[in-house]
């Protein structure tokens, strides 16, 4: 490439890294809102979490159009290109995660937390903050191309999958004992699953990055996947 | 682009397509038979499962890895460069819906068929056979770029969306009055989310193909789908 033209493609590259960044802290707070309108049954900061999505959604549909756009018009080498082709990838991966924080937001109208429900519904915040955390740090392990970072994201993610089983367990216990609640735990159980699903994806971009960075793939990760249901 | 250039690119493309439609095929056979071993509590069929969704993935990363080769050495053009790109958004939905069929299979193994559960179990193959013939036509869409068969698959995604709040109804009436199978029935609303979710994901292939063959979004969808949560 000539000279204006590398410096216009990094350009292009730090607008997108830009981009990835923004979408990032925009899907965690989005965790965070929607663990506390859980938690303090606040109906309108739900219905910000879900409008707010939108953005998660307009910034991936942003970052799709730029790559089409940096491919067409600077023919990136191999290298480059495969790192455009992973930053689609992670738009992609957060803003799944966005419509997780998103689909929890969206169920706190139906659970109604009250001395009656507020047993099962305490269990989630320390779980959603831990997702929260692994999000946060995936996308900094991105920012900074920083494998050991990203590493240590991979392995928390066995903290998340533990949580869920045992919230699993507690909540269908109470069920069996509180057969009332039925209706509102069955909502927790899929917000306990947005939350595991949240740290998953977490650890997807944290795959990316540890490969990117080192080019090393993480089997062992693998192999653990298989043994549970993973939506 | 000079004419073996050409030749070679459409070589690309038609093997591209061919690998989208055997990964399609792929993903409803394990719809099929995730649901099959759902009803007949068939653990080795579900292992079975479980065990080809490894080679839906493998083809996810062959598509990627052919479409960053035809963008490196062909250089496509802007209309072509939208097409490859959105194949490698096809396939990344297509993955999903395997590993939803994949989640379905590894639950078998934790809901015992059996005079207490056949009752609730018997409400979702019906559901899973909606769900598998819309990634069959959205896929066929795809193939045939036919934008009519995409606009079919939309609509009947309300049908699904139905059936999944209607089992969800029945489940959680059934678990108050046997709460003896209310672990059985908790793993049950997972798989008629799951099937929910794969009934969502033909949709936006589906919505994919439509855009593609006319230019248009189609608005109505994104409005219903605020209206309750999706995962």
């Amino acid at each position: 490439m000539a000279e204006h033209t590398i410096k216009a493609f990094d350009e292009e590259i730090d607008t997108l890294r830009g981009l990835i960044a923004e979408m990032g802290g925009r899907a965690e707070a989005a965790i965070e809102n929607a663990m506390v309108a859980l938690l303090r049954q606040d109906r309108d900061l739900a219905a910000q979490v879900v409008a707010d999505d939108k953005r998660i959604d307009a910034i991936e549909a942003e970052v799709e159009k730029l790559v089409i756009q940096v491919i067409a018009l600077r023919a990136p080498m191999a290298n480059d290109l495969r790192d455009v082709i992973a930053a689609l990838k992670i738009v992609s991966v957060v803003e799944r995660i966005g419509d997780y924080a998103k689909n929890i937001a969206k169920r706190v109208p139906l659970i109604a937390t009250n001395s009656r429900t507020m047993e099962p519904v305490s269990l989630l915040p320390s779980m959603g903050q831990v997702a929260g955390e692994m999000v946060h740090d995936a996308l900094n392990a991105f920012a900074a191309r920083d494998p050991d970072l990203a590493l240590a994201v991979v392995e928390r993610d066995t903290v998340v999958d533990d949580f869920y089983n045992s919230v699993f367990r507690t909540l269908v216990t109470f069920m069996v004992e509180n057969p009332k609640t039925i209706s509102e735990c069955a909502h927790l159980l899929f917000v306990a699953k947005n939350i595991e699903r949240i740290g998953d994806h977490a650890t997807n971009v944290a795959e990316m990055v540890y490969y990117a960075a080192t080019g090393q793939t993480l089997p062992d990760r693998e192999r653990r996947q298989d043994l549970q249901p993973e939506e």
